[in-house]
Formats: structure tokens, C-alpha cells, sequence
């Protein structure tokens, strides 16, 4: 099964034409990825206590249904792909079972003089087997 | 000349990680965007009274270099297509020469029930003649 | 016992100081006020449904440690006092048993032409109630 | 006259009761006071380079008109008081001549070990000459 994050939507989110303001959908995104990615066994603050930094490279949303606000809804994150340097992973937000966005982001790693390093071995492992593991799963 | 929008990065729009959120981003595009199309006259906030919205459908982004707090940034706007229903902006975020960005977003107009309507011919106009206009530009 | 709305803070909320952004406060009292609210058997979103505004008048808060990001709080909300026209919450946000900030809201609601209303008799039962259930408590 | 900083807000700061939402006020509190502070001579980010902290201790804001989206805002700021080791701003938030908002901030600087230290005598140093400035404003 794909790991899947519940967030509950806020207030503040939206704007004045009544529903979530796309920027949320933004923030929804880090937080089921930041999620995901300690399950897996990968911690972000870890990362930066150590000076790395893991900036979002490229980001893309397909929205399809609008959000209200003091909504259930339910993230469904996985890793597409990696290389060498850098990491996608893809994204569904749902409303029970209805597809509200899809989206993708990139991420690399870098130093502290900001220079991109290589996945360190042990982010690949975990890619590679959390790859096999959803290679089942129904996406 | 392509439309231009200055902003002033804020403090809070940082992260942990010292940089400007990449959430951020994407509420500085719409700042300019706003902007801009109330330069070519068309304002939000009116169609919104007449009770259509202006939901974005896609958004991507490419972050090629960081902000940072209290800086001074340009955004450049311009119509890079549109059709019957839709209409997609394209956006560069620099700081003075440098690009840190490049985005583009692509919205549609509902009305109160959530339909797609066509765009309104003034509203096509304005993108033709702006298209026109901006055919010399170097984009 | 008090009413308690758990919230895990976000990577987003902090600021380049690597702490949560103190603007944030502001949001997790919003969430849990409506969530107070909603358990007390009243609904803001119905209540705009039918046109009513419920605005902040007076907000204070008082930090006392700050929060990281990644943290599971626990905030404490309970209806302080209330008149004709206006109706104080108190909060306490604490990270396990450590207070980290204390705060209270007061709210009034407006009518379509933003003209201030006589609090709803049903609302008044409510904190009537809440106030009654709540005495026992030790705050 | 008292130091003045002009905002534009923004679509997303609003929610759908349709007007600012009231944790934007926070925000433009924070972007006026470091405008006022660097006028004054004195940097946040030059601070936070120097490993200093420079947290919110106490806020409050008195709610008293609306503020709606694309709107020109000025806020008014200036020092009120200060200690050994705090110290305190007060705000108000105009749209033309009326009066929307006013606030007030309160803060302290930590060191690298989160512990308050007093405040530097040349920020005393332009807290005395700014306070001698706007003894002559009418506030």
C-alpha cells in the first residue's frame, strides 16, 4: 500500500473566493513528504543539523478539484525516481475517494557552501527498497 | 518590455534552512500576476463580486538559486498562451540580473456553480493585443 | 477537563532562526478555537453560510519557550468570559507538560453589513454550559 | 513624524470571510518593525549572523476595521519603551486616515544558549535618540 498522510484543512487557508488557496496544496505536499520520507528512515532535521540543506528543485500541481476548508483529506506520496543527485516523488490528494491533485517534486542535497552533493548510500538503499516494495502497489 | 513586479522578500517567508520557503514562490507569482493583469486592466477582485472565480489548474516551478530574507526581487510576467478556457502565464523571478526562478501557471474561469465558461472576449482581446505587444520583446 | 486540540507544527512555520515563526501561534489558536467550537456544537461555517462574520477583535499572546518544527503539541482552549456582544477564549500551548505560550482571543459577529450582533441565545447556552462544566477544572 | 512603511496585501492573506485574515496583521507588524529597525541602524540579519536571537516575547493588536485584499496599508511604528533587557513597539495599521489596527510588540535577544542578555548599548543607544525624535510627534 502507498503510505498515505491525513491532514485536516485550516481557515487560514483559504481565500476570499471561498476555497484552499493553491499555495496550500504547496504545504500539504512538505509536510506528507517530510512524513514519508521519516517513515522510510530519513529525518530533514537530522540533515540540516548536520549543514546539509534539500531544497526543492522543481515542483508541479495538477489541480482538479477544489479544497474546503475543515476538510479530511488524505495524501498519497511515493518515490518516482532518483539518480545520481536528485530525488521526485509523486503525489495524490484525495477527498475520500475523490482525486482533488496530483502533483511532483525534485529535490537534491546540498552542502553548506551550497554545492549539490550525491544521494548519500543510505538514502539510495531506501529508495531502491521502498521502489520494490510499492512496485505492487496499484498507482 | 515585459511587465515587471518588485517584491520584497520577508522574513517570515524563510524556512530553517535559512532560504526563502518555496511556498513562497508561488504567492509571488501570484502577487505579480495580479498585477499584472490589472495593468492590462482586468481586475480580480471584480470578477470575483460577479461571482466567478479564477482557480489555477497548473502550476510549475523551476528554483535555480535561493532567496533570502529582506531582499529585493523583480518578477517578470507575460501571457504565454491561452485558449477558449484557459490561459497559461509565464514568470522569471531574478535578483537585479540573476535568475532564480522561472514558473508558469495556467487558470480557468468558473462560474458559481463550478462550471468552466469560456473567456470573456475583453479578456482575449487584452491577450491578443498583449501578445502582440510583447512579440518584440526579449524574452 | 480542559478541552486539548493536538497539532504538529510544520517544517514551513519556522523562520531562518529555526524556530516556529511566532505569526504561527496565531494559526494553531485558530484551529483549535474552531475545533473548540465545533465540539461545543457550533459550526463557523455554517454560521457564514448564513452571512454572519465572526472576526477577531482583541488578540495577545505571551511566548514563553519556543517551539521546532516537527513537534507534537497539545494546545488547551476554554471559553474566558463573554458579554452581550463578545466572547473571550483562553489558550495554553504546551509541548508535554511544558507550558510553551498562553493567549486569548475575543470575537464578536457581524451581520452582512458588518454591523456587530447580540450573541445568539444558543450560543450563550453553550458557554453557559461549557462555563459550568469547565468550574470544576483546575486552569 | 513617526516612521511609516506602506504594504500592499495580498489576495492570499485574506480567508472566505473575504477580508485580511487577522494573523496577516502579525506579519506586517514583523515586515514594518524590521523596515524601522534598519532605519534606525540595526539589522536582524546581521544579528542572527552574530548567532543572536531576537524572539517575540509578548503581542497584542486591537482589531478595528477590516483590512480587504490589493489594498494600500501604511503602518505607523515607533519605540515605546524599553528596559535592560526588552523592549517594546507600537503600531498602528492605516488604510488612508482610518484607523484599522493598533499593536504592540515586546521583544528580548538571546544568545546562542537561548539566554536573554541585555540589550547592546548602541541599540540603547538609538532607542534613547529615537525616543527623543518622536517625543515631539503627536502620536
Amino acid at each position: 500500500m502507498l503510505f498515505e498522510y491525513k491532514i485536516h484543512t485550516r481557515y487560514v487557508e483559504t481565500a476570499q473566493d471561498g476555497i484552499i488557496h493553491h499555495s496550500s496544496f504547496v504545504i500539504y505536499l512538505e509536510e506528507a513528504r517530510i512524513a514519508y520520507l521519516q517513515k522510510l528512515g530519513f529525518d530533514i532535521n537530522d540533515l540540516e543539523k548536520k549543514k546539509f540543506l534539500c531544497p526543492i528543485t522543481d515542483l508541479s500541481i495538477k489541480y482538479i478539484k477544489p479544497l474546503y476548508s475543515l476538510e479530511d483529506i488524505t495524501l498519497q506520496v511515493f518515490i518516482e525516481s532518483f539518480s545520481k543527485a536528485r530525488f521526485t516523488f509523486h503525489y495524490k490528494i484525495l477527498r475520500q475517494e475523490v482525486l482533488c491533485a496530483t502533483a511532483s517534486t525534485t529535490e537534491c542535497i546540498l552542502n553548506e557552501l551550497f554545492k549539490p552533493i550525491p544521494l548519500p548510500s543510505d538514502l539510495i538503499e531506501i529508495f531502491n527498497k521502498e521502489k520494490l516494495r510499492i512496485s505492487s502497489c496499484r498507482i
